[in-house]
């Protein structure tokens, strides 16, 4: 019963999301990367990030999108590279990045200043410093920065629509499967659930003169079933969800888990996902808090579930061998 | 008959779209910096900016957008600060902005490295300074970004919902009107013409679970008629229209500066909007042209936009006098 429902979402992909013409080469990329690091004795994670953009036009002017800004996915990847993993960064085209996430809250201008001021050494004259008052932490993070491009442990691949998303993710999920046991998939993206097939996509602008809006949109595939299933089979899979009603959440959770028989779902509420995630398994429920003196210590939460996901995939692969 | 009409959008307003909480404040603002300017002698710009957000449900996860970088809006306050404009920036919550535009394309920390490299002098250990090779124009874009602060000809304002872009426009006209002809709106940003009335809008995430999504959505009120009208009538008003099919283009053009009778209107296609652009007023109609020399030195069409506004604005301040 399951194999025709796979074939059916692998032609569906094929037919109704238009396929980017780079995948192929953004695939032998990630191959690459995978091999050389599980060669190297690391693991690696497949890291999604940021909303999906669903045009409502073929020459898109106005698009249906996803609440993210891609914080958790880009702080994620930080901790997961402390942890020894090599780091895929799937993420949309200007969300949050590892360590730049930094500059978000600030305009850079107002964190560079002539060195000297107006009367700065004759020897550095022009030199543009940051003001490590307006960023104290920016020879840490750079120094960091550096060491991770060195390692070569980070490959950001970007996308903005919902198609790009769907097949890059296929073809990570392809790429990654040489590995086995080593890769995990860490799905933090808002993804869309509802679109326009490209066959009933107008070409232009709607025009608002024709008068209201009657928007009719199909749902998107669950492409988490052939991902278990079928392109990464042995792969340690997380995915999340995010609900702004508590009372659903551990239930749609656990129902997630129980459809496609993967490893772990985080779940959050939008208003306290900062502070508060509850990790699920199909043998367990964590709950992760961060206390105030946490906040104060600045603590992020995303430490603590990619701690708590390091361990649990340790113990998927000695389990693996095991069997 | 044009009474009813006007208040009718003005009770639409209070009714149908939330008033952001700090409207009164930010109308204060900008009163005083637009008088401030007009007393220096100034004329005072509003540049709307970016794209705005309808959301779907009220505890917002999924949204309408249009797509819009705000890179016209940024760069033509820049133009318009150099043509002696003071600028109020009404823009899109992290679109694009003046001077700090820049950045846009690559990664701040790519462009960051310790002074000295590695063998760096001792006085100045620790020192991030910026790779002039990665951002040659940094040290020039810095100091004219400081005299702008100093000389208070910016003032940034951010919107993030249609119903906080609809009320601060609102504002703004308001606030303006107190200068009368030496106001100019140069409404570039690009706003929905569809939304959800907050009666209609379901308070929790959509779930995908019960089918295909059905979305009906109203028409936006146009905003333009009481602007021009009733809240800022003596203004130079230019508002943009985007197509992405030519052919309707200049029709559509015409047809709004008959119905609003407002100054001007910059008419643009969607693919060829950096090198071309249509300016449209009752009178005229001026086609600006990058050509291949002119974008090899780095020309903005915003600069021709700009020059070209700026001229009919002074001769429509000396018409109004003489009147």
């Amino acid at each position: 019963m399951a194999e025709p429902r796979i074939s059916s979402i692998d032609g569906k992909l094929a037919e109704e999301f238009a396929v980017p013409s780079h995948v192929e080469e953004v695939k032998e990329k990630m191959a690459t990367f995978a091999s050389f690091h599980a060669e190297a004795g690391r693991k690696v994670v497949l890291i999604t990030s940021g909303g999906t953009k669903v045009p409502l036009e073929s020459r898109t002017v106005r698009f249906l999108d996803n609440f993210s800004s891609g914080r958790r996915g880009a702080s994620s990847a930080e901790y997961f590279i402390d942890s020894g993993y090599a780091v895929i960064f799937l993420h949309r085209h200007r969300s949050l990045y590892p360590y730049t996430r930094m500059f978000l809250t600030i305009n850079m201008l107002d964190a560079l200043e002539f060195q000297g001021g107006d009367g700065g050494a004759p020897g550095n004259a022009g030199e543009v410093v940051v003001n490590q008052q307006v960023l104290p932490n920016i020879a840490q993070v750079l120094k960091r920065y550096h060491e991770v491009k060195e390692g070569r442990l980070l490959l950001p691949i970007e996308f903005n629509t919902l198609s790009e998303y769907l097949h890059l993710l296929k073809a990570a999920a392809q790429a990654l499967s040489t590995i086995g046991t080593k890769a995990m998939f860490y799905l933090a993206a808002a993804v869309s659930d509802f679109y326009i097939p490209a066959s009933e996509m107008p070409e232009h602008k709607i025009q608002s003169s024709n008068g209201p809006l009657q928007l009719s949109m199909k749902m998107v595939p669950k492409i988490l079933s052939p991902l278990v299933k079928d392109w990464a089979p042995h792969a340690f899979v997380t995915s999340f969800k995010l609900e702004t009603d508590a009372t659903i959440l551990l239930d749609k959770a656990r129902r997630a888990l129980e459809t496609y028989r993967h490893q772990a779902v985080v779940a959050n509420v939008l208003d306290s996902r900062r502070g508060y995630v509850v990790v699920v398994t199909p043998e367990s429920q964590a709950e992760l808090i961060l206390t105030e003196e946490d906040v104060k210590n600045e603590v992020e939460i995303e430490a603590r579930i990619v701690s708590n996901l390091t361990s649990a995939h340790k113990k998927f692969i000695t389990q693996q061998v095991v069997l």
